[in-house]
């Protein structure tokens, strides 16, 4: 697949051409001969001889926009004054800002926000430390914590080029579900380090979400963590994952009538999403999970077998299936990507059974062709936004870590995580329900409220916690 | 002093009273004969027999204020409904909030800020990292962190009652200089404990402000973060301290028509901020200066002088002075006090020489009672804002960032703190300054903007920076 022209690699050029009758469809008509997409234009300023146009079009990445710029320039009478990248444009200055919420107009406020009003917020604090989530932005404040070794597909590219990320992802957490989320971007790699620095910055937050951080690290950065703060520690690369296809799944199953404890299912990936995927189906019910990696089918006897994959052989595979992942889906109910492009072909898809499931989630090049997969399935998902059925974790981080905060919960448990998956699930109705429309948009505002509510109330129930009290 | 009825411990009253032409006038007399003061009176709700009035009034403190609510319990036909305590109502939820600033209408304005977009953007810091500065919020943020161990006069608190005073301290950054800043509170005094995780968090950040860090490990926990980081790191207890210290002094003398390097200064205090002050004196050009703390004058020969103050001892006191702090004070020019409170009399001060200056910046409780002082004394200042005079951080730290900033300077220099000083000194006009006039108010506009550009003029020379190309 080529890709096709992108809003995210769209440029803006101001141009001065000469007035005349066609100028402005001799531009349009030259940025979709090179093969643009135009999605704007203004003119900005208009005279006799000449006048400027502001022309917005969407490209296929860097290369190509210069291309199209070269194709204006070589019209008669226009000159190229200035050519924006819309993306760096709104990337300019970063993306969020820390903002006051008390007035500072005048002594009296400064004397009750700082000096030395402050003084008996403190000391209320000391006397009770449960009251900073009252009396503190803890309540509504999270980490979004990266070492910048595993970002988006750009692999290890340290903690400065991981920022837009992490800022993007704060972004999200506001949108989607009103949460103050503060990037981390630590300048060191080491589990140790790591786990001592999210510890001693801790106090400030009411949870951390861990972010594109390598397996197998990620596994014990969470878990120590988890031992030794008392917020929750949530890793959105495995668990933001995991609820997102739980979901996707318990739809996709209701499509084609077959229940999850009586599938089979072929899971490609055994890294940090492949992991938490696994691990929250068999807490759903899964029973028949075959997992694969790069070296073919885990299993007990797989020579080898890397340490991390023990548990992993230990508890699925029943049937005792080896060679590969292709070998494995003949015959299976459901394929679950989470690893690489093309490790499977539509002719591997048409030997599974009957209304097979494929979720290909590898972004932006799926485990398979999606469109080669709906020849032979009857339910397809991706990860990406240009097909039906984008399963992304957007639906799931920010109801989750909502939930958690209004419920001041403590921890995060497989039940709060499986209680997520349901909820999400359910914000399709039967009536929408069908084999293009298993999860709902992201835009649907349903999704934060009512994965929000399932999730406080399952720390609820967990923790014994209670709604916050407002009262000053 | 008995401490006056304050803003900043004022309470509102919800009453249900008796509707009767003498029922206002009564609760304001019943509060004000209790010694507090009513500053607003709103009838929320009027019927026939009864009105629901919110009253506010200024208290002295919690007991007293407990004190008032009786009184007006007291009143015959007057039920108490509740009580808010207003500072308290100020701080509910926290002070800062984290905000997008770009807009997510859809799926196009997602692609932009975060998948697939930013990756562009992530790549393009990976392969040009000072490009962080103009791409991600690195460029405007800084880290407002303490360990919570010196905290207002409260002491060793710990990080999370700490927490609403950082909050205020990033408040104050945005409201009297634009800065994002974010409270780090953090869950270590340990100094290596320290220094790692600062550095660990830090590119995120373009320069760190240290606060309420206890003595001595605060002078390490700076030199060393200064050594490792590529950011300024900021004090504010002594740097910030220093600064309004030396901009008063400078208007102080110009008022007494005196010279720094030819008057005879007692400076009492040798901790964070006293070690700060003396440092700026001494790169002012002050020759003359005897430093003393709880032990009396700090001298090279005094028996058991403590390894942190050797560097002291060694550069003041060119006269060779012993003994306590009253008897230095004989015929001398200035007293500086960042010490405790009562440390001197007003007799003492009747003993300096002619037109003498004393600043008392013990707070609340100052070293010398300033009415007191003022009968002798040419020119007061205290730390406090309820005399004339008010020596307050405020003026420094906010103008000192945005200089740093806006010059993306990578340390600070005492010059860049000089600097910084004589400007805050220059905001007081001529015409301005006088004895009750030497520094000027901290809602004066012109403080920030001042400041900042003779830091940013500072870092330019010192760094060979360049403003930010705002560019795209």
């Amino acid at each position: 697949m080529a890709p096709a022209p992108s809003v995210s690699s769209s440029i803006t050029a101001r141009l001065e051409v000469q007035a005349r009758p066609t100028a402005v469809s001799e531009l349009t008509t030259a940025i979709e001969a090179a093969g643009g997409i135009v999605s704007a234009l203004d003119v900005t300023h208009s005279g006799h001889e000449r006048m400027t146009v502001d022309v917005t079009c969407a490209t296929r990445g860097e290369e190509h926009a210069a291309q199209i710029v070269d194709a204006l320039r070589d019209l008669a009478g226009v000159r190229v004054e200035r050519v924006s990248d819309r993306t760096f444009l709104m990337h300019l200055g970063g993306k969020l800002s820390i903002e006051s919420k008390v007035p500072l107009r005048n002594r009296d406020d400064l004397s009750m926000a700082y000096t030395p009003g402050v003084a008996r917020i403190c000391e209320a604090i000391a006397a009770h430390p449960e009251d900073a989530r009252r009396l503190t932005i803890k309540r509504n404040t999270i980490a979004v914590v990266t070492d910048g070794t595993a970002v988006l597909g750009l692999g290890d590219i340290g903690p400065l080029a991981a920022l837009p990320v992490m800022e993007g992802k704060a972004v999200l957490f506001k949108r989607f579900a009103g949460i103050d989320a503060f990037p981390i971007a630590l300048d060191t790699t080491d589990v140790d380090q790591i786990v001592e620095t999210v510890c001693a910055i801790a106090p400030v937050f009411a949870g951390i979400n861990l972010e594109d951080i390598s397996a197998p690290r990620c596994f014990e950065v969470e878990r120590r963590l988890r031992e030794r703060l008392d917020i929750p520690v949530f890793h959105d690369d495995q668990h933001g994952t995991a609820i997102v296809v739980v979901a996707a799944l318990t739809n996709a199953l209701k499509v084609v009538g077959k229940d999850l404890g009586a599938v089979r299912i072929v899971l490609s990936g055994a890294g940090a999403a492949g992991t938490a995927v696994l691990r929250l189906l068999l807490a759903a019910g899964a029973v028949d999970v075959v997992v694969g990696d790069i070296e073919g089918v885990v299993h007990v006897d797989r020579p080898g077998l890397a340490p991390s994959l023990r548990w992993t052989a230990e508890h699925t595979n029943p049937r005792g299936v080896t060679g590969t992942i292709p070998q494995a889906l003949v015959g299976a109910d459901v394929f679950i990507g989470v690893s690489a492009p093309d490790v499977i072909t539509g002719d591997d898809v048409a030997t599974m059974g009957p209304d097979s499931i494929v979720f290909a989630l590898a972004n932006p090049r799926p485990e398979v062709d999606p469109d080669d997969a709906a020849v032979h399935a009857a339910v397809v998902g991706t990860g990406r936004s240009d097909f039906a059925n984008q399963i992304n974790n957007v639906l799931a981080f920010p109801g989750v870590f909502r939930g958690l905060l209004d419920a001041q919960s403590h921890r995060i448990t497989d039940t709060m995580l499986l209680a997520a998956a349901y909820a999400l699930a359910s914000v399709v109705t039967d009536d929408e329900l069908n084999p293009t429309y298993i999860v709902p948009s992201v835009f649907n505002p349903e999704v934060t409220t009512v994965v929000a509510a399932a999730v406080a109330r399952a720390a609820h129930e967990s923790n014994g916690t209670r709604p916050a009290d407002d009262d000053a």
